[in-house]
Formats: structure tokens, C-alpha cells, sequence
């Protein structure tokens, strides 16, 4: 392996900061000009954080869940500014509205209703207490902050335990991209392939492409290279032929949403990638934190599987063709070797036992 | 199913034809243009021919066949040509090297050596007989129109004998092109499909797009809108999704090289697609002429894949990522349900003795 994997090269996706003048600020490296050009923007309008999570400015499920989060923070501060102070029943009625929109902003990933929800319990408790909207909104903007840093933390853990799971030197597949750029920091997949570099090397890590919108192309691939991780990117297509010469050791992928009996959702390619492995015998190992585990949903088919425009896949229409976008797909629990999180590795079928 | 299919709306792939002189000229649809533009190329130079091999202006392994004996014409006249009559001797030595360059111009298709060594046949026979360049010329540049012609007539035969196999109104999922475009005409998986429509309808083709290339998003699914059968294009990775669904009742797919035992090269892609058919119950079919059965190639393992330039998958490199980009892959004969030719549909194991 040439160079050192080193994951401090790696830019911040997502944080809380504070404005010159106090007020929360979401800040985003839009990913949408990644590989070409690194441009963080800073917003304070909870309604342009939902246009940036819409238009993939912001993705990857843990990384949308903070930015939800800070997307409550955003709009409790906005509620809550102003020469009259508001009122507490009025604020807090209006901010149920505001979480409900933010967390409607996409619909396949449960972390981000889960840290909206964490945000708006908060809220709920703290107005319960006569705290006044002011107060409300300060420890929103601190909520957001913890859990940016919680979540950095959860990846740090799961990839230690990812790790284990892997012999020195591995290659690895990947599809999407799950590392620090879908998250506060450091990744959740890709998390796993930094522990595996710092502890006892990675020789290499293939990333599909990921189309339609290629995140594997131009995330994955950009964010290995900078932390010095060697990467090849191939064409989804080109996962069979992969996977069938046998120098592959292991897959790893994120996921979106994990029901409670362990079928995962993810990025579209996800179940084909995990049907390949199947066939030629490589452990499939889906690496999320328990805040991706949705036990309100009893299996894969229940998980809502967002559809998105057309154009993604064909910017230029052909007269008389359709196009079909599902942005992600579900793998069955029985393909998944193990579901690695920051309190250990589980089969899928503990996966509930394990979060409960 | 709107409209009618109707194939003569289809343009005409390669073709050899005389320029006014007498001269022959080989024909081309130029289809790195398409969708956007349709425009046809008239080439008199042999190398020329095996620059737009290369550059995939003209692809498919039946096409690439008919251009290749094409050239091998264009090369003969050229010999054949000028003021003094040529020596038959050193005609031959160097149209077997003409020949050589234009049987080279791309691995994996053995459609390719197959139609150049029919014509250098052809030109040994003639010389021998004592025939003159300029005859032999002329006989090439008639059995290019005539390998053309048999090119169509195989795939019309073997669109029947596959439509026989497929339920009424099928559902068809394909993998790249191995339409009317990628043959002299009417195509061979996309033959099946016209044959099918012609006879009991077929519901729907969805055409995986096929990176790098794009062949199944530009070519594909622009000549099924084209002919009239209802087309949805996805990316490929959704394929696991759309079989997973139950929505397929078969996959048809071409060939560039079909080995002895059945093994069978085709595009990049087509493996996975194979895997994740037989994991799902849809049947496989692989549809091509017999000029793509290779004999001396015992298994898949022995045919050459061709891999091809990285820009092709990145176009803009990212500093320290790797590309791997092979053109093809090989499906085992165990994934095919059956090999769909023009002297009928045979089980792989059988094709050798289908072909002797």
C-alpha cells in the first residue's frame, strides 16, 4: 500500500457552527460538486436545508440525520427571534410543523426522521419545563452539535468492529458511498476500511460507480484517494466479474434503513451486489448505527423506497422511453453475513435483540 | 401496447454498396452519434474500417463481422487497383496481411475473424483458380453483400424460433444491444423481441443502459422506441430490483463468442444479470447466429476479453483512483436456459453438436 491512510485529509460533511452573531448555521459541503470542486456553504433558512438534503447537496443516511437535526435548530432559532418573544404554545406547534416537513424532505433513510424526532422530543420536554423559546432553540443547536459528534464517535466504533471481521490486507467492495461524506465523520463502510487501514492495512477497496447519480464515482472513489486508501472504480456492471475471479474478500455497504428483522435497505445496486457475493461465496457486511435500525418496521417490505426524477438516469429524453429510478433497494436479511454498528457486529437475526 | 411494431421504421446498421465508379464502399451508421444524430459514414479505405471497429462506430458481434469482410474488399480492391495489373502472387501475400490488421481490430467477437477468414477463404479459392486481383475483388465485395444479407435472414430465423419460447405479451428484460444495430439487421436478442411482437405481442422491454458505453441507454432503447415496442431504460444496477420484482418473465441477451461447451462472452454486465435470473426463477436466453459459436475454444476461460480505455468509464481523472474497465464478461452455460440460434434454440451442452 503506498502512503498512509491518514482520514484527517478528509473535509467535514456536515456541523452545527455558530454565526458571528450566535445564530446556527448548517454547514454543508455541497456534494453535488464533488469530485471537481470543494465548496461548503452556510445556511440558516431551515427551508433551504431541505432543498439541499432533496438535491443531494447533503446525503448519505447518518449525514441527512444531522443535517435534520440542525434543520430543527434552524427553525427554532427563526421562531424564536425577534423583538416580541414568542409564544411558548404558538413556538413549539410551529415547530412540530417545521420537524414534520424536514423529515418528510426524503423518505427511505430512518435517521433522519429518528433525529428529527430526537430534536422535536427535546423541544417537547423542555417547553414542558416553562424553558421559554430562546432557551429551546439554543439547546437544539446544541442537540445538533452532540449529535454530529455521536455520530463521528458510532462510526469510530463500528469500524473497530468491522475491522475484526476482515484479514490483514483485504480487498473490498463497495457500492455507494458510506463513507465519511455520508456522515458527521469518518463513515460508516468506509469507517470500517479506515479502521482496517490504521490497524493491519487494506490492500485495496473497488467501489462501484453507483449510477445514477454516482456516488461511488464521485464520492467514494475522491474520499478513499485522499485518505490514501488505494481504489479502483468499476462500472456496477463490472461487480460480477469482480466477484467471480476471487479477489475479492469482502463486500461492505451502508445502509439507509434496517428493519427489525434485519432486511436492510440501500442504495440502489445494494441487492444485486449481495445476490453476487451469495453466489461466490464473499461475506456481505452492511455497517450503519443502531440509529439506522428501524424496529417500527417489521421486514424489507414495509421500508418506503423512494422514486426520483427521470432525468437522473436519462438528462436528455429519448421520444417514446420511459425510465424507472428507484433510488434504493432491499437486501433480505439472509444475504447479509453480519450488520456491524458501534455496539458490535450481529447476525441479522439478533439485529432487534441488539437495539432493543 | 400503443402502436404498432413496425422494423422497417429501422435504419440500415452496415452495408458494402458501389460508389459510382464501381468502387465498393462500406456503408456505416455512425453509432457513437446516436441517439442525437443519425448519420451515415461511406468509407473506401480498409483502415479507416478498422478505425470505426475500434471506435465502436460500428459494434455488435454480427456487425463487426460483416464490416470486417467488407474491409477485407475494400483492402482487395485497393490491391487490385492502379495502372498495372497486379501480381497475383503478392496480391494475396498482401491481402492476407490486410486481412491479419482487420481480423485484430478488436478480441473478443468472433464473429469478426470468422467473416474476415470466410473472405481471405474465398480470395485463396479464386487465386488458385487462377483468377485475376480485380475478380477476386469483386467476388469479395459480393460475398460482403451476401454475409450481409445471410446475417439478416439467420437473425429473422433465430427472432422465430426464440419469440416460440417467450409467453404472450412478455415482459423482456435485455442487456445492452444486440438489436437490429448491432447486426446487418432485425438483431438477435432485439430479434427475438420483434419476432415476439410480431407474433403475440410483447408487453415491455427494459434495457439496462449498459456503462461505460451506454449501449443500452443510446442504442437500445432508441431503436425499440423507434420499432415501436414499449421500452423503459433503467441503470443497471436496478436490474436485481426490477427481477427481484417478478415483473420479467425472461432475460434475452446476445453474444460475442459462444465457447464449445456452451460458455458464452458477452457484454460486460450480462454475468450479473445471469447470476440474479437464475437466483429469481426468470429464464436466461442467450440469442445468437451460429457464426458466434467458437469450436476451438473449449471453455469460457479461453476466450479473450478485451479491456478497454479508463476514460471510457471516468472521463476526467481523479488524482490517485484506478479504472478497470473490461468490455465483456463470461456467463457459465450452467446460468443459460437455452442458446437461441438460427437452426433453432438448443441447451448450451448441446450447442456444440448443434453447430458441427
Amino acid at each position: 500500500m503506498a502512503g498512509k491512510v491518514d482520514v484527517s485529509r478528509l473535509p467535514r460533511t456536515v456541523a452545527l457552527e455558530r454565526g458571528a452573531d450566535g445564530a446556527p448555521e448548517l454547514v454543508l459541503l455541497d456534494q453535488r460538486l464533488l469530485p471537481a470542486e470543494e465548496r461548503t456553504v452556510r445556511l440558516r433558512d431551515w427551508r433551504a436545508a431541505v432543498d439541499a438534503i432533496r438535491a443531494l447537496a447533503v446525503r448519505g443516511a447518518p449525514a441527512i440525520g444531522v443535517a435534520g437535526a440542525a434543520a430543527v435548530a434552524l427553525a427554532a432559532w427563526e421562531r424564536a427571534a425577534g423583538p416580541e418573544p414568542a409564544d411558548a404554545a404558538a413556538f413549539l406547534a410551529g415547530l412540530e410543523a417545521d420537524g414534520a416537513a424536514i423529515a418528510q424532505a426524503r423518505p427511505t433513510a430512518v435517521n433522519l426522521p429518528w433525529a428529527v424526532g430526537r430534536a422535536l422530543g427535546e423541544a417537547r420536554r423542555l417547553a414542558a419545563a416553562g424553558e421559554p423559546p430562546r432557551v429551546v432553540a439554543e439547546a437544539l443547536a446544541d442537540l445538533a452539535v452532540e449529535l454530529a459528534a455521536a455520530d463521528e464517535a458510532a462510526n469510530r466504533a463500528l469500524g473497530a468492529h468491522g475491522a475484526a471481521l476482515l484479514p490483514c490486507d483485504a480487498t473490498i467492495l463497495t457500492h455507494c458511498n458510506a463513507g465519511s461524506l455520508a456522515t458527521a465523520f469518518y463513515g460508516t463502510a468506509l469507517g470500517v476500511v479506515y479502521a482496517a487501514a490504521e490497524r493491519g492495512g487494506v490492500a485495496r477497496v473497488f467501489a462501484d460507480e453507483t449510477r445514477p447519480v454516482g456516488q461511488g464515482a464521485r464520492l467514494t472513489a475522491w474520499e478513499l484517494a485522499r485518505a490514501g486508501v488505494p481504489v479502483t472504480l468499476i462500472c456496477d456492471d463490472m461487480a460480477a466479474s469482480l466477484l467471480a475471479s476471487g479477489a475479492v474478500d469482502a463486500v461492505v455497504v451502508g445502509a439507509d434503513r434496517v428493519a427489525a428483522n434485519g432486511d436492510a435497505a440501500n442504495k440502489i445496486g445494494t441487492l444485486g451486489v449481495a445476490v453476487l457475493a451469495d453466489r461466490y461465496g464473499v461475506p456481505f457486511y452492511v455497517a450503519a448505527p443502531t440509529s439506522t435500525v428501524d424496529l417500527a418496521v417489521p421486514d424489507g417490505a414495509a421500508i418506503p423506497i423512494e422514486e426520483r426524477d427521470p432525468a437522473e438516469v436519462l438528462p436528455a429524453p429519448i421520444p417514446g422511453v420511459d425510465v424507472w429510478n428507484p433510488a434504493f433497494d432491499v437486501t433480505p436479511a439472509g444475504l447479509i453475513t453480519a450488520i456491524i454498528t458501534e455496539r458490535g457486529a450481529f447476525a441479522p437475526a439478533d439485529i432487534a435483540r441488539a437495539c432493543a
